[in-house]
């Protein structure tokens, strides 16, 4: 079934990472999750990006914080879509990594999802994944029925708990 | 062939979203511009999003300025992935814009790209619909040996009238 | 009497939003308290801005972080005045959630009160039905003039402390 | 009928604020247009807000911008409405006015709109008025539609161009 | 001798204020410490700011957070300088309150310093004084040299832990 | 009389300055207009704020933009009074030149005006100069009244435009 | 002698980037100006960086704008010193532009200078070159000293203009 | 060997700047590591800055934060390279420092780091002083080989976690 590769620019990021390697997995969607730097290890993120295709990723998300250029360097290399996963850090609060992945000069697209996003950086995978697998669009459907669910049971709630 | 339908909240962001009509059509893809707005046709915004679907559609280019909620309500409706694509306006540059659109609260994602980044929105549409369509994923391959090529003549260009 | 929609996003955002319930209480006015996530049940925002006039509702209080679009998909539905209450969320120090709900386009107006200013959102609910209801109007005129004793008591303690 | 003070700080705001005095005048809604400014008439501001009650005024439209404290000013003195309209300055794009505008702390609620919102500062106005005044609640509710039509008409309009 | 005033506009900002008093009471100026909300108190506001210089006040120091309107307010009744202190609050960072009180229209300046920067706001009224008081003049001099060599006996105390 | 130290960081800033100048004048206050750059002409800086003192300066103004250090170099060498003055540059609409002065460490204060806000930062040095000058009190007391009595002149204006 | 590559991400950003060549020449260090993109290129950046030393470069200067990658693609390949120079594009003013570069995770760093800082760019490059090439030191030195006699100029013909 | 000045403007920042000292020490660079402010003992960073050639310093990184001007101040007074560290200090989470040390006007140039990038300065200190030593050329080359192993060797481990 499809696979996703899941890039982190350094393995402290994982625990910001990791929802979106839930998503996928809860999906069925396998994953392919590294840790390759676009600065520190750029001949890795070359070779990797480049021999994705015939590994049978199909996409790609990127999680950096800073400057964060994996997501550009990735889709440098790749005609595969690349979503970016900016990493707040410890300075600025997140807007150096939103800055960076998201304002991509023309020609090299990256799909940016928020600071620490990575829920819907998951679920954007799955909803590009389901143009090609409609398994996973009908499941999409359902996680949407479910979350809506969901919010309509915390609302009963709150009203059960103020009367 | 593949669909895409590109919406914009107000006509006068039509020069502004042209890029992204030009590159679907350079690789063959069929769209649907259309002029809806989040706010002033809620029910229009709801409607086309709910029967996008069926009617061909395979992914969403929203386009919008200020507090820019046109993709977060399309995505609301849709299982579809849905490309933001930020507007800049008169004042704050097209950072309420962009914060508005890339900020999307877990569940429902937006696929940002850059502040006025029409040419990317239409190219990252691309990338997306070639997990299905063989065709453009090679032509988006092709694109990237282009673009390259053009770098590379610039290049030349400059060390031509340097010299 | 008076009646106030308290909308919130995500019922996490509830310590937050309950010092406006608070004001609203304290002044007489009824309120209903609701979870309603402008993305997650987009069916339910629409239907409930549809028949708020008809249940009495006579303003909005919509109260949202992030892409905070809740404002103004509740306004897109209803002629009745919203307020918005940005909630600060762990990026952004809540500049995103201002933005996206100040920065509304024209012809759907947004009412907004500081980041993280619940008190206010009731005060100016508050202000708004006093325009319908004179002993609103009177109990504001008291409330302002108990403010201002609190502060001259706070200012008399301290000339006590520091002398 | 309803009377609402438009108050700028300074006469060069004019042609930012005349939107919203349109919009009040469209609805029939009656206006006080006044240059007043909190810094420079700072007793002016007083006397006025002090005064408006009993002078038929029902709510505020305080445009200003730099350190925009007009609104604020305004609503110390008044238990009426008060709706902020920040101006965009010369630098700051209109940061400074909107922050010191919506900022407002507890107590006294300014109902901010967008940076150079006028005709939505003008709508506020009444939809609030519209509580009391039902006449207006039944022409917002057209104008909602005309907006609508309006949308669609464009909608139309960019079909027959594109085709 | 000199007495400056030292407004605050809520009781709770007295810690942040703490090192202005205590640099003026460092350099024998007389203080009048005083909690006076220019929202919530305007007519104290007024009238201490109307009579301060009859009350021997010669400076002012206006601390407040958020929509920091109290040095604006002060300055607009009053011929005498008035220092503006912003105060951080819990969101934004204090950049309201900085732009809140340094963007001054034309007209009415506000000595601004750094947010939070209580001690500093301290030291510039001594200065403002020392144009009329000599003693003050040479006592800042005297700060400066101990000042200096306070960061002297640091760089000395540094070199010595690191051999 | 009393003499101010107006200087500036480049010649190009001259126009921006200006104001600041004029206002001096209109007061009857000397003037030392003066370009010396705090990275330039660091030695300038230096020997200029030693002899400031004796040479009879009693304030400055020190206008620059970008990183504008000049006003805490000068006050790094004068225990005299230092305004300063951010000049909007090309890029950053003047929000670095404003950081840069107004976030001064404790101990050597800068007091700020607005972005370009010349015309406050000659009224500041004259509200200042006026602790000592009683004459200069006086004339701020009438232009504060001048100033009113323009506004109230533009509002008469205003109302006699409007009907 | 000394050589420093001097890379634009565009050919569009000569004039930006002209002014660092200038100065180079005027100091007699050679350049290979080059149009490289990090993102449409990255092959060629990727060459070009890792030939550099053995080409005879000895530092870099980078410019781009927008997500601006470019610095620290070729800082992942090089051990030299690479100058980052972020240019201002059509949004965002150059913050999105100075983020990418300056804020560069840890082990790659990139010697950021200011936004459309050309000409900084070219004087940091003889500054890091001056430490083996002695001659370009001295050059420095009379740099700085012209400099400063160009404002001492600019001061006596404001004096002259002024009296 | 060759010898860097560290200089911090307060020993309060000696814990942020610890990292630039430490890459010094490791790469076999001695170091001058200093306490002098800008702004507190500008007589001691003029003297500094002008004795620091024939003293043996070659390169400058100076720390600090706020308004951050030590490395302007510092790169006035000598022609040597000095590479700018911003410190985040208690408020705007290091947009001021940064801001006020990248953003220097033309002719004085200041190499600045990320905020809090100690490392990075390090790096760069010894990047530059490899254009003249070439044994630092060496151990910089053998720096980012050991890099790329210390993250292949995190990819390798998360690779075991996961599976």
């Amino acid at each position: 079934m499809a696979k996703v590769a899941v890039i982190m620019g350094s393995k402290s990021d994982f625990d910001a990472v990791k929802p979106a390697i839930d998503v996928l997995k809860s999906f069925g969607v396998e994953t392919d999750v590294r840790v390759i730097s676009a600065h520190r290890t750029p001949d890795l993120a070359h070779d990797y990006a480049k021999s994705a295709e015939q590994n049978g990723i199909e996409a790609f998300i990127c999680a950096a914080g800073k400057a964060a250029h994996l997501g550009g360097v990735i889709a440098a290399y790749t005609p595969l879509p690349v979503i970016g996963l900016p990493i707040k850090s410890s300075t600025m609060d997140g807007l150096d990594s939103l800055l960076s992945m998201v304002q991509m000069p023309s020609g090299i697209p990256v799909a940016c999802v928020a600071i620490n996003g990575a829920q819907n950086a998951g679920l954007l995978a799955v909803q590009m994944l389901s143009l090609k697998y409609p398994e996973l669009l009908e499941k999409m459907k359902n996680y949407k029925v479910e979350m809506a669910q969901k919010i309509s049971r915390d609302d009963a709630q709150l009203q059960k708990e103020l009367n």
